[in-house]
């Protein structure tokens, strides 16, 4: 794709400054732009770099006084962040998400059914009685089994599989490789040691505005419901288990895993490789540093854990600096048995 | 779905108390159960709900005594448990793992043969000289490669991935995304500083009923093979290197890793996000908790571990008990090292 | 596949002692080698196995002598190890990564080109615009996206995901399952607790010779590229973040997450389930002991770091040693306090 200054100052409503007929061919961060990236300048922190910038155009605030000469061409418009945060999404939506039509070979069951103004990628797979809302988005090798509902505006991307009966909302992203319904992890212990295969017959449900990192896996529910509710965020190869809930507009970092029947409260966020046991309840606005795991429930809200096991996370970096010492510690103690204050605290 | 009340008795050789006519077109706990839905009631702690759930029918004991009357029509049989475990087994079966038939286009090498009653789903690859049993079930999507052996009665789910010369048992579950039997992780450092590529040339092996997690990762063997015995679980996104052998009846729960050449005993349980280093053997019987790592062979059977070092867990549970108030030890050290009892404490 | 020890001797310009006509098909340790298995004899510490072992033939080096008779025939070369290793090479060659062909279907649009010599295996798919060189070996069920460029001899297993515009370089391998370009997990919250999607425009760049392991996952950049350079091998259900930055010759063990925007050095070794912290930097040659988690850039080259939070090993393993007697510790602190000194140490 490529556009001039022009055409791009004309769809934000800007006013040019230089050379309008530019061709921009990509976006770019300001302190790293060459010739033909489109910039812009919010933070002032940054203003240094407006005047060095190899960036054909760089979009800023009408009000801005230049401090030096630019030989950057400039689009002055309102509010900068916003104009180049919506270049972003229509560039997002240019080059991938904007995909329509169906290529063949794709697989429909007759008895399923797809809204309008959508895209169903080669290969893609759509088992028996679906019901598939508009302007969907489907890449390929994407498996949806059957009795799925998808609603409008969804996104799966190249290889998702979502096994049979699962409920995702509208404008929802499920990305590559992620397993949506796999079986919760239920085997009963026999008399021989052996295990018995505990069926799995429950579903997950995706709220609207549901993200789904790549090669995450959600198990479905043993019955009932696996549920993330409105806008969460789950990050690339995490593992949801079975019958989990997670409430709305809360963050799931990558490789965090959580345990059966737990329930997470709204506005949460765990980090990177946390780990949560089951059968707990986190309070909202629950936050969890990385690599901690969580063994208890935690009933007030707003708390911030560290560490496995977590407790809360002042006195955890308070033990944890104790700890890097401890080798210190041992010795001080073994001077007092021995009669001997350390010398050098003496 | 939907059968009638009289329908699941007559299949479970029960008798019907109240309206055997009502429709049933689903399973649920007794505590969640609405019109339409079937419950059960084994555990007499739960006796309550019976008198006011709002399922259309519950599976209860043919002993059972009632002390208040029911809305619910009952079926009464012999073991409440066990009957209501044989419509989930039937219910799942119906649903999802007993398709039959081929669905096109489906690659199959003219070299490769199959046993009679299978299910082949759209976009599924078996590549050549494969041997795959009876009434064998695969998802669309899954990858089966070169001189694979596959047992009676297995379930690949979609877009599982069998790499060459993999060799499943019988009524093996591989859930969505999983991948067998990828190159071992094999680099020879170079006096360079660069790696050269060790060739992985051995397999996996799965025995009879192990079961597969989604997106689970198992390496093949550099030579020989990476072996899951009988009956063992393994949960999602778990990794198990190469030359990694896993005994009978072992669990693996989410996201643990098992470093390369490693044997795991029989009947050992494996918590979330566990890893177990390189080369080493745990006994019989071992199990480790969550997010503990393991670096040294334990020999003797039935030990429970803890923490990353992991040792056991009993000393492991003082140990961090104590790690929480080491802010606290230090202090009253300092006052000791001054002469001064701590006055609280004094 | 089946050679006679004498064909196998000419492809080594090795010398064979005894029974050339003898039928090979298969490579073993030769601790375990039964009839029809080459081995291979290197480091004389399993020189004893030579006069026990089951193998048809085992490759030794032109100076050996022997110390007992032998009833396995010898192929006599100057470098064993090599020989075998070339060997591995050519039978991994044969069985799995020499595929060429395409077999049908197969998609590919038709502005995209691929150069000579390659494979493309039934349903995978290669988007717009795409640029591939030859000799490349795409397994079934690959996606590549629009706009990626791939170079010379690259393999990418069974279902590997390469999103859009995705940079891969010469002889890189990508094992099944792995996603390549998903977005970064950019979300900006609003003030009503909400989260607004950053749309994600960057690319991944691989650099020659690099190893992504199966189910592993790289995000995009957010703009510009996350990178791996020259010769890094990325092992399975590995997380690297957007922006993110890897030196060359960089090991990344298994289930080891990165996050956004650090950059690691040449030749560092991050063990399996490590994690490493946002906006970072490691030095060359830094190691991260398993299941770590840094915290702080690194600065200083050829660093070891243990714990979570990790400081250096030898401190590190210090810490932890007294970590696992702390109620002890405890113990002889209390007695300080009432004066007495633990009986067993007095």
């Amino acid at each position: 794709m490529e556009f001039t200054v022009g055409q791009i100052a004309e769809v934000l409503r800007g006013a040019v400054e230089g050379d309008a007929s530019q061709r921009i061919d990509r976006l770019a961060k300001i302190e790293e732009a060459q010739t033909g990236a489109l910039s812009f300048l919010s933070n002032l922190k940054y203003e240094p770099h407006l005047y060095t910038t190899g960036a054909s155009a760089v979009i800023v605030s009408r009000t801005l006084e230049l401090k030096h000469p630019v030989t950057t061409a400039l689009i002055r418009v309102d509010d900068p962040y916003t104009s180049f945060t919506t270049l972003l999404e229509f560039y997002q939506q240019a080059t991938r998400t904007g995909k329509r039509g169906v290529e063949e070979p794709a697989y429909i069951a007759s008895s399923s059914t797809i809204g309008g103004n959508h895209y169903r990628g080669a290969f893609s797979y759509i088992g028996e009685n679906c019901q598939i809302g508009n302007d969907v988005v489907i890449f390929p090798h994407v498996f949806i089994g059957d009795r799925c509902k998808i609603g409008d505006g969804t996104i799966l991307y190249a290889g998702a599989k979502i096994y049979a009966e699962t409920v995702i909302g509208n404008r929802c992203t499920v990305h590559a490789g992620a397993v949506i319904g796999s079986d919760g992890f239920g085997f009963a212990p026999q008399p021989d040691g052996s295990y018995r295969t505990i069926p799995q017959i429950g579903n997950v449900v995706l709220e609207d505005n549901v993200s789904i990192g790549a090669n995450a896996t959600i198990d479905c529910a043993t019955m009932g419901s696996t549920i993330i509710r409105e806008g969460s965020k789950i990050d690339n190869l995490v593992q949801i288990a079975h019958n989990v809930e997670i409430g709305q507009h809360t963050v799931v970092a990558a490789q965090t895993g959580i345990s059966g029947s737990t329930k997470i409260g709204d506005n949460c966020v765990l980090a990177g490789q946390t780990g949560i046991a089951g059968h707990l309840t986190l309070a909202n606005r629950t936050t969890v540093t990385a690599q901690s795991g969580v063994g208890k429930s935690i009933k007030e809200e707003g708390i911030l854990l560290q560490g496995s096991p977590a407790f809360n996370l002042r006195d955890s970096l308070r033990a944890n600096a104790v700890f890097r010492h401890l080798p210190d510690l041992e010795r001080r103690l073994t001077l007092l048995e021995r009669g001997t204050n350390p010398p050098e605290k003496s």
